[in-house]
């Protein structure tokens, strides 16, 4: 008579911020589960207020949210949220961010600069988040920054396997930047062991104050170039990089990236490319008019209703990320 | 011959964000120096970039900052500021935020709300401040959400001297909200023990579904009403108060607030209102087109400076939030 | 066979500290449980010695103490006793603190002074509290001093039942203090819109050193008084308060307040006072010998039994909160 | 002109709560300086209010408390005052406790036990402590539970000096409990290799439910015996093993102990006893009508003032504990 | 619908490192589970590599290691499976230490010297670890230097029931150190109240740059000594203390020690010794050449299987630690 | 009188582990300082002990220590005396890893391993370390692992300007992986924007089972390969790579790493490589018999000093790490 005891469930709660409702529509459908109902406005200041209509005490919540423009308030709202769920006793809170924000700078590149992707990190944790849940890292080290679980999915096979059904005949690999070249080489050994290559920006030196030339290192000639980076901004290196393609003698280009990050004039960019197509998957928000004919879209809420089933039922989320 | 000796000394350095660069070199004026030079801008994104010119290794450095709209991109700028001095070896990092954000989120109204101004508090701490320091936070109990010294500046002296130069004859201090008498309180026994009242909002009951109804609760009749509140947003409640006075026989209405947020229609409803002067501090940035004939904006520059001055030589800033 | 797998439940435990067992029994006896035994006793130089007799591993315990005088006595008590049971592998402490240790102090009244509710706040996350249960905080904002849930119960709906019950009439509210006016404010809505005062303490300018003289702002007249504070401690504010209503030429007062602390000679001048009848919650003991005729004592204990029964069945206890 | 230099300068203050004003002036007056000028006061309700008169922005300041009975008072006004600087940004924050509290709670004795040394530690970590010096821990393993330096000083020199030109002839050092017997090692070495004893208490097995009977194991036949130990509480044990000593043929005792905590019937049992003198220090408080005939104490002041300068200095302290 | 309800389970899984796969076998089969497959190796230049084969995610793990040489690579080896099993989202992460590392340095000896114990706790809380399962550690302060549950367990039942069984006749307890003497203490009261003797090393005044001499103190002719010690090292000082027992009459030795470090020449001295008997567990594994006639290893495996049954089940464990 | 004001000085003190005295010497030497005396040795069974045998109180400390094999000795030894530092009261910590200890474990290349050099940034802040001075982490996203300033040393200048001056004529720097071609990109300009190539390893799909080939991207014909790495541990790689450029149409060979890890078979398969010659530094010390006729051992000691003597005198590191 000194204890009351009774037993154990768990529950699944699945909450969104407003960067991106579809993903998360589709992620609680595949889930067969319903967001859970919320309050999120601005005030006239621009601060955001959020409030959950139900209860969440004790249960697994996932915190989804998209990172695109503009960023820093979706960030926020979402660092909001997870210290709403913490304060209203949420036994469990995982952060989804599909798309790792400020996840470039992950270093200092010159003295005095921040580590914006580390600072990221540590104010998931400082809101009250227990694990990420998040896809294709600019660096896998990103998963260093944050003192607990990541899962760290792989849009790769989505990505390949379109590719391989859509995309026959002889391929090449080629990443737009010799940073990005380890990505490029997991995309040649998925594909089949296809032959790799990068670009090489160097400046002309005959030229003083020339811009940078792009020079293709390795063998495109006669093969569909496959271009691939893990997000497109502003769209600029990559239409150079299709561009050194075909001047090398590749006889088609095909564009594929992870996040479509589509600032500025990026749309544009890519429509008038010589890029054949363009595919991308929607871990961010892809509205109506950022749309263009050679642009295909595959969803990535499978995935992540999967590896969050999966974190919920304690199950295995390596098999999701392995590659 | 096992050590190297040498003196000590310090050295103080002051960066300020893109929000109110005007504010930011006032201050430095009065400290005679200057800002050190900082690189700020946005990707393409909406992420953003940050970076020092010069040295900050062993400095005592001040980030300045005003929260105004974009308020989650100033608040973001801020902490990656924060994160850069931190990583570049400054010795003591001071925010210095005169209107401190998302402070109206101050308690869980509420359940399953966040409490915003904690959060923040967190975020400074996690980012790398030693210190804050702020201007007529909406609570002070503020203070205590941050794990370090505060410095809780206080406006009050600056405007009353200015009410009381500029407003002879009798006066009333009236708060424009119950929860905000004890501001007024302040004031009245600043302007030499002037009668108190406060605007009790009820809702009317024989009229169901109506709005609320505005009370003066306390004696107005035959004075100049001085409105004082922390902050105007919308400038829907004060000016609503502003008007109540009046009935309640005021003989004007003068509007007094630190921070002078001035949302949507704040502007157009405070130049339109029945007040005869509307009187504010540059905490927050104001553009032309947010200036209007009747409105006075006094620096708060000379308090910062002075307060910057008693940190850095670690005299008393007590003398300066006294009242 | 690489992992042992059994069925999990969950265990309820109440422990108590010893300043206010009958409070804890009531509690205990409301859930259907009993108080798990403990040894506690004082060394002779006054070190408390704490000591679980029963097995604490993996429950959720709920550390219950009343913070009365010997105060710091009671709070280090329950530091020792969350301490003894994070050693013990409780699974998950939560601390009741019916009346919250220090809450005045919630600011820097001045310089150089703690915040000696923020640190008692962290005190409870250092010895290893999770969570926290309390009612009627000084300020709301208390419950940002805590990084992790607060749930803040409302005594309200069981005094203004009580008051409803036994005081028809026409009432006014009053609060005994500008700084408190919000939660007079509160009380109004819930009499049913009753009118609004607030005593506002004066310095008589024409006789240099006199006291402050006290001054009813708000109609009283022709009504009962209701003043409603959240603590009443050495009763000398309340008083006076009620003496001027009466001079404002209210009918009657009837004093209402959380938490009797009752110190000095609070028991003789509530006694000797103009009020008809005192109101107030055991969250405090009270010693027979401090109760008197026109005292009146609701149990606060259904109310914490209730929030206890919603944390551990991880239900909403917002509709406790909630007025 | 990006910068203001100056040159360094430290600042040395002292504080001190109530417990033990003589001790801390005894100090400020070997270092050459006086206490800062504080506030302390209780509120009716016992709970404590700590204010300092002047600035302490950036100084090094030691706050002094001894642990007498009401221990929890004490040890919270000094939690308050480490609050209290944190805030006012004391540069670094020295606790002085020369008798550390709860020090003989350094184990879980048995199950379910708080471990409340360690507690003690961090609360003081929470507050704000950087630095611990004490003198004569109960157990030298406390110093592992605080995060940072800690000075443990010992008072054996004092204490072994005036023994050694106060007590000439043959002496025996004697531990009143096996588990105290490394400090009588200490104390046989310093005294020049004197015989080493210990008391051993045994249950009579012969007379069932008897209490322990105290035996001494080594040799005290002939010798004054020195009776050491950490702390005297409330003298029981030591004064039954003076008892056992002159029993086991000791010549006469002497009782040497650091703290006096002198709780309940101390005083009654040393005075009567058949000790020659019992000598203490001054590490806590003793009231006139503690003190009796063979009662010395000796001023710990000198030591805690050498250790002040030398931390204060940068020197260094090891000279002060290494014996 | 907007959540998804199971009922929860809970599962216990057992990993360890390289160091002494016989014990954690043996506590694997008390259980009746079976070690998960972990791989683990050394790169060529000494660094460890750590993967566990099969899912750890929402378990409930013990992470066994023993700690001889090369003890720095046996704790980094288990610091580096903590860390994978955190980030592996294991629930909970039990650190199994049977002879606690560097549990001899508990203290500042002198200054300047680090508390590596502290240290060593430290680090496996850094790593992840939520509490710790170790076996008579050194000085039971230690427990305080962890910030979780820590379940002491005593072999002193095994050892002792051994010992009465094989070792008829009167015996006499004896510590080898005076420092140790409490664990004698216990022994003593365990083996039915026998006789207590310490050795009081002291150095021989008479030849100045003598060894140290070692003398019993307490009686221990005519009977059987029993010498008991936490660990036994380099086995030095419990031979000579053998050798004084002989020389103070006793009929024979018995050596018992929990920990069997036998470092350098330490199985020679024992194998050499006058003892009769050398008693140790297998909380260290000892290899076929460090065994000798007349030693005898009992297992501790049951012993931490029952605790770690107890703690999965949050059953009690302080059954197996109070003797 | 309240205070005692003194001027400020500061101190700087280098001290070292034992894997590399001579490195520490050199850089002692170059700052014109000695090395502060410390007593480090092992016990028996493996334990390290530290005690540094002069006050480090207040002063400014940098820790050398080289991580070799047997690198988690070295890495505990740093620990113990970061910690030791701690508790002495060092106002500053500065930890110099030339070679940072399991950088190569920097993700989660697969589920449920470690991240280890995470781990040990943390296990350095936990410690005591306030500050980090590396060189040429193998990722510079390491710096982010670390909650402080990271100085990222860049021995680039050092090895390109010894390249220049001894390789004349026309050179191809080449990374022997792909994931390393980022650091190749950096020598390419350093050495005036000569071509860039990399070894893509690819499975010969041919021949079932076969171990990989290498394949040279890029053009080395006719030009002296320039293969630049971080490290060389076992040299299987690079020395495979060698033979690849060779094949490849190189007319020679160099090899240039920071960091001569230099296990198992490395000094052999160097020696009898291609090479003309290697080209490292003494981040790492190389016993004699590593050395080797074509091996070129450059001192990083310069580079370190002067890193050091900045931090100490709060000057600009930045131009040591910008290339």
């Amino acid at each position: 008579m000194n204890s009351i005891t009774t037993a154990g469930e768990k529950k699944l709660v699945l909450v969104t911020g407003r960067a991106n409702m579809e993903l998360a529509e589709q992620v609680a459908e595949c889930l067969g589960t319903e967001l859970l109902p919320t309050d999120v406005y601005n005030f006239a200041n621009g601060e955001i207020y959020v409030r959950f209509s139900e209860s969440v005490r004790g249960t697994d919540v996932f915190v989804m949210q998209s990172h695109c423009s503009p960023i820093n308030d979706w960030l926020m709202e979402q660092l909001l949220m997870v210290d709403a769920l913490k304060r209203a006793s949420a036994k469990r809170i995982t952060v989804i961010a599909p798309f790792f924000p400020y996840a470039r700078q992950d270093k200092k590149h010159r003295g005095r600069e921040p580590i914006s992707a580390r600072l990221v990190a540590d104010l998931y944790k400082t809101a009250g988040a227990d694990r990420i849940i998040t896809v294709d890292l600019h660096t896998a080290q990103i998963q260093g920054f944050f003192d607990g679980p990541v899962d760290h999915l792989v849009a790769l096979p989505i990505l390949a396997d379109y590719v391989k059904a859509n995309h026959p005949g002889d391929l090449a690999v080629v990443s737009p930047d010799a940073g990005r070249i380890k990505v490029a080489e997991n995309w040649s050994a998925s594909l089949g062991g296809v032959p790799l290559a990068f670009i090489h920006k160097t400046r002309d030196i005959s030229r003083p104050n020339s811009t940078k030339a792009n020079r293709v290192v390795g063998e495109v000639e006669g093969r569909t170039a496959v271009l691939v980076d893990d997000m497109i901004d502003t769209g600029g290196t990559i239409v150079q990089a299709a561009d050194a393609c075909m001047e090398a003698g590749a006889t088609g280009v095909v564009i594929v990236s992870t996040h479509a990050v589509f600032s500025g004039p990026a749309v544009e960019r890519l429509r008038d490319s010589v890029a054949k197509e363009v595919i991308v998957t929607n871990t961010l928000p892809l509205s109506e008019d950022m749309k263009f004919d050679k642009l295909t879209v595959l969803s990535i809420a499978p995935l992540l209703a999967r590896a969050v089933h999966e974190v919920f039922e304690d199950g295995s989320v390596t098999s999701l990320f392995n590659i």
